[in-house]
């Protein structure tokens, strides 16, 4: 199970792809679009379709791979779609360092046209983009010709997946714009759109694959859930305390869009009066300032918010650990799941 | 082959599985979802699941229909999505007298928030509302236990259909703002928005799943192509023409956008440049009343441009009623494809 060989494996599989479309394109704006997917789905961190391999490899997984790396590549090209629309949800203006795919596409949009225009167009293409990659994403997944027993155990999984995607994106966005101090509620969310769908169903799903049982599958869950909060918990901190030439992302827009993080529940629980005014007059600013992003930080601190955050992290990340000591995996499997526990708590972007 | 009987066994279909959808739901708010996926999809005029059940008979297809009713089941709910995203795109405000997807979001907003919130949410809500509609209608596909060879000829085409969408509305999408005299681009994105996804693909899909040979393919395509830009022209005079009350959208919505038709680039063609100043001055304009409409339905009747299209409908329903005599197919096929063919394009809905 080497990680850097699964990555480059995977690789190939979504570089074909594109080429492959590319070549039946026939059409020079379809050929445009496929390179811009291309482009965009080579900058991901292939997390999903690592800890795709890793729950094959873990249950005994072996042979040949080719259905693996299949079922992997499209949860990368799934995940490409997520994080497009996503981006137009948030109106979020860089991603990976570099203009969102709305951004790019409304600066080069062919007319000189009415004003608004060229965001209205940067934002529709960018919902076609991300359908595109959504329904080549399944192609992609039919592409690996899996067994008709493989097919039974994967394809309720990738489809409980992408609902539990839709499901957490809604339940966050009916959220939005209100500040809470109900932490539970923020870790709902997080199960949905984070823990679930990137860490535990990622495992299952090439599980599945190698013909898990339910006994393995629950196993999975006790490392993957907690973990996987750990891991949105240490986004929300990065998404205001990170390095933007690290994360790649402003450390304003989380605050801008008033994403309700379960960093700022502990902090709206904990306020006292005037940090509560103060909180509730800053966040969901969307002209909101260094000056002022430096305010709210001082009412986390103040608040305790951001040390109890990295406590909950630290807890989850034990958690899933003990989950894996107690677990049915081989050796070098346990090991890799380790590793991708810290990783996933104490990274920097 | 009774077209009511395909509609009541698709919609039966389409509501047991949002019955089943909402049981398993277990959360509340995505039964939600659920319902207005339901509710949306119940009003559709399911030509693409009768299309695909003419295409299934016209080439002898017989026996079980499990496999065919759960594909004509998809292609509406794949439909549902298309129109969800297209209203979001189009900022529409009505779709078959009702209020929008996105529009019905925003009037029931949880939060009295700043102002442009809702219209946000609503937005952002029915782009994920169309996901969810994508990602089922694939849930569909696969539901209806399609043999190995069946799923071997469908899948392709139902991947090229996705495709030549996204790549219809793209096309659109480009040109949408900017007056053209150039008829053929806007018969282009015609053919791949409407031609090909609306009729010839879902003949192709129905008749893949009988097994039909390449000839008969072409046989389709010969009868499906015409006609289907036939439909779009059609739709294109409705769009400027139609009674609201039996459309069910406003006739200043396309001209208010700006949509590229051939009935506009047909009147640009043919204007002289006063008629041609006073085109370009009004359409597009976001805010365009009644009377600026009047004043466009001027230039397109002096330029002969509205004439001009009905006679394109008339010889391209010709040219596919032709195709049918010439075809392969049944008897009873060619009456129901030629009565298609009529109600498609004398339509005022």
């Amino acid at each position: 199970m080497d990680v850097h060989e699964v990555r480059a494996a995977v690789d190939t599989v979504l570089d074909d792809f594109f080429t492959a479309k590319g070549i039946a394109a026939g059409q020079s704006e379809l050929r445009g679009l496929t390179e811009m997917l291309r482009t965009f789905t080579a900058e991901g961190k292939r997390l999903r379709p690592l800890l795709c391999a890793v729950g094959w490899r873990a249950v005994g997984g072996a042979g040949d791979r080719d259905a693996l790396l299949y079922v992997a590549a499209c949860l990368e090209l799934f995940h490409s779609f997520a994080l497009i629309h996503d981006d137009v949800m948030d109106r979020s203006a860089t991603r990976r360092g570099r203009p969102t795919v709305h951004r790019a596409f409304a600066e080069r949009h062919p007319a000189t046209a009415a004003p608004g225009r060229c965001e209205r167009f940067g934002e529709n293409a960018a919902i076609l983009l991300g359908d595109l990659a959504l329904v080549w994403s399944d192609e992609l997944l039919l592409a690996g010709d899996m067994t008709r027993s493989q097919a039974l155990a994967v394809m309720p999984l990738v489809a409980e997946m992408r609902t539990e995607l839709m499901l957490g994106q809604y339940l966050d966005l009916r959220a939005t714009g209100e500040m809470t101090a109900d932490v539970e509620a923020t870790l709902q969310v997080n199960r949905f759109k984070t823990a679930k769908y990137t860490i535990e169903r990622p495992l299952h799903i090439g599980a599945a694959l190698a013909g898990a049982d339910e006994g393995a599958m629950d196993a999975f869950s006790r490392y993957a859930l907690p973990l996987g909060e750990a891991f949105q918990l240490r986004d929300d901190l990065l998404g205001v305390y990170g390095d933007p030439q690290v994360t790649g992302k402003s450390r304003l827009d989380d605050l801008r869009e008033g994403k309700r993080t379960t960093l700022l529940a502990l902090a709206l629980r904990a306020a006292d009066p005037r940090q509560a005014a103060r909180l509730r007059a800053l966040v969901g600013q969307p002209d909101l300032d260094e000056e002022g992003g430096e305010a709210i930080r001082s009412v986390l601190a103040a608040t305790g918010a951001r040390q109890a955050v990295e406590r909950m992290i630290e807890d989850r990340r034990e958690q899933a650990l003990r989950a894996l000591e107690a677990s049915p995996f081989t050796p070098e499997a346990i090991r890799v799941l380790a590793d991708i526990a810290v990783t996933a708590t104490v990274r920097n972007s």
